[in-house]
């Protein structure tokens, strides 16, 4: 059904999707730098690909729900595309592609746009960026510690201290070997974790429902949902085999977390499941204080996903952090990056006699590396003063008839309103 | 046809996209920070949309060729979508959505990705990155000379000299005016620009048929054959009326770019045409000084643009700039970035117990604004050293149990080879 808004905005973006108007725009470039600036302090390497991806690899890899709602369609040749949902599948690809060749292990990085054909409700989109950090070909523990610790960096990057978010972790794998001593099948887990990920959302008795739907009996139903009571990997510990290396992989993963100093904004937290996707190990999200918003970022490690798209298996350990919350967590505090200057300097002129001087001096702040504003028809001081001024110029600088005839202008400080001269270059 | 490259590289992207290995990722980085770096030395404004448009849109605007060159697809409501060929429409959209409280002129730059279905040939590609600049509501030449200033800009910051590139400009108000001198009906004159266009192509004399066939005597092909002999603006002055509109304009262009520092590298050409697309005035293009190369960038000043989208008339300019021409020159240049270390200092350790003291150092490192490349696991110290050489990292610490043991260890400068003490926070 055509959307009956479409008509009446055709100057609108298609529905669902965003225009970055420049003071959008800026936002975007905040929240990207903050990204691009932990990669790097991180020491993980960005690619990207094309955001057109082969209906094929992405049916491959995702889970029912997330093919439902892809954008797909065929070219001119009946070629089956599709726009990506996901990074994961593209970079499954890449690695398995080239998996003889990279040094493993490998910490890669993208900021890609992603889609999503979902129902529009209180203004879900259908695109967002997400930031994907990736460590693919590491056991250790140490890959999550890091990846979270890029994204804690990501947020500090972007004015949040530390006492503004948390990070919440669990593992599948602790989760299973729980499973497995109620005596449940790994046949039946899928089923277990899709209905405790609906924890909090539905009522508890309604969860105990679908395990009992799932195949469970009453009594491990009972004592599943009895388990996700647990609060601290101590108490995990005592539902395990004591030798459980799901315990110890949490235990050296909250010492790594602590070593990165996130101790104070990281705790164990057994409801942190991530859906149905492809996780095997530790899962983590991470989310503002007050718990007003969805999950600013999640993740955690992967066995099987270089095979699923035909490579060679790999553990690895991944993060995704959208746009989205990120900003409007960032708008609800008030800590907006404040206009961005639209260059340094500003070059204005009075009539068409000083239109060449004043681009040469242009010219000339641009050569010593200053931006420059300058304007491009005549205009009156007042105006050009004001127009100065509201983009947040550092500096100023109007030629009128006599400074050409002298040959030099006065440079104004728009902060302390101090003026220096400056020769107009011939 | 569905390709058969398609089944025996399933690991490939789709055909005519294109995958961005870290490498890759490092030149287009380098491509798109100089795109950047000019846009705010020019103190223009970045602006962005999605990807994805209406297709009515893209037919408001575009000319058939590329109409039939759109990828297009109908969402799952049946809405009709496809991927952008070019930013222009998009602009012009988001202008005349806000025309009545933008302020003009507008000085807005992007960089978006734009595809295109063409038949596959010598590594053309369906997608490219452009970056996009545009003046909006600004009469004067100084608006094509402040975009053509920020694209030379842009060559320099990719380490382009002045000698290397080439500006060549024309006007298209200029090739009217000889056009109705030659008694031309403007009817007439789409046909004659797009035969024009062919010159350098096709033989003169297939140009001439050309002329014929929109409807121009013998004579008038001939001379207008002839009038493209023409190689400076004089000889074009000595063609038209002696108060032409369009000459004076290209004397004061002329003017400005001089002022902006491109008087060597800038000058008329009357056979830069722009193929059929919307420009009214001013039309230019440029090239490496080889000539071995397509366009690296083109653009001219269009009149209606907003009107065709249904915003009220407002004459603009505007420069697109692509990033796989520029890229074939700097590769032939040999002037490519030298690989980019993935961060400032290497941090890695001997045995599991250096595991959390390492990690603790990695991230007091980090907290003091350097880059880390932490290792994940223990690894011999001559594996370490050589990784930390490869991937260009200016420091390297190898952490061993005597370390930990004194409390401190050793910072090696990989230039010199010098090395300095560092505590290791507990």
């Amino acid at each position: 059904m055509q959307d009956p808004s479409d008509s009446s905005q055709p100057l609108s973006p298609p529905r669902g999707m965003r225009d970055f108007y420049p003071e959008e725009m800026a936002l975007r470039t905040f929240i990207f730098d903050a990204w691009r600036n932990a990669t790097r302090a991180h020491g993980f390497a960005m690619y990207d690909s094309c955001v057109v991806e082969s209906l094929d690899l992405l049916k491959r890899k995702s889970g029912e729900e997330i093919v439902n709602q892809i954008y797909a369609f065929a070219d001119k040749s009946g070629r089956e595309l599709a726009l990506r949902p996901e990074m994961t599948p593209t970079l499954a690809r890449m690695v398995a592609a080239r998996q003889g060749s990279l040094p493993f292990p490998l910490k890669w990085a993208a900021i890609g746009q992603c889609f999503r054909y979902e129902r529009m409700s209180r203004g879900r989109k259908r695109e967002h960026y997400q930031w994907n950090l990736d460590i693919i070909g590491e056991q250790s523990v140490s890959a999550e510690a890091e990846v979270l610790a890029a994204a804690a960096r990501a947020l500090r990057l972007m004015g949040l201290g530390d006492s503004d978010f948390r990070i919440r972790f669990s593992s599948r794998s602790l989760l299973s070997e729980i499973l497995r001593r109620l005596e449940i099948a790994p046949e039946q887990q899928p089923a277990v974790f899709l209905a405790l990920d609906k924890r909090g959302k539905i009522p508890d008795e309604t969860v105990a429902t679908q395990l009992r739907d799932a195949g469970l009996s009453r009594e491990q139903a009972a004592r599943v949902i009895d388990a996700m009571r647990i609060s601290s990997i101590d108490e995990a510990s005592a539902l395990t085999a004591g030798d459980s290396k799901a315990v110890q992989e949490l235990r050296d993963f909250a010492a790594c977390l602590e070593a990165h100093g996130l101790g104070d904004c990281a705790g164990f937290d057994i409801s942190v499941i991530r859906g149905l996707a492809y996780y095997t190990g530790i899962v983590f999200e991470g989310f503002d204080s007050t718990g007003d918003f969805r999950a600013i970022f999640g993740g955690g490690r992967y066995d099987n996903l270089l095979a699923q798209v035909g490579g060679r298996p790999a553990t690895g350990v991944g993060l995704g952090f959208g746009d989205v919350v990120v900003a409007e967590i960032l708008a609800e505090r008030g800590t907006l990056p404040s206009q961005h200057a639209v260059a340094d300097i500003a070059v204005g002129f009075m009539t068409e006699a000083e239109r060449i001087p004043a681009t040469r001096l242009a010219a000339e702040f641009r050569a010593e590396n200053a931006s420059v504003d300058a304007g491009l028809a005549p205009e009156k001081a007042k105006a050009f003063f004001s127009r100065a001024s509201r983009s947040g110029c550092g500096r100023a600088i109007y030629i009128g008839p006599d400074d050409v005839a002298s040959g030099k202008c006065r440079v104004k400080n728009m902060a302390d309103r101090t003026e220096t001269d400056r020769r107009i270059p011939r």
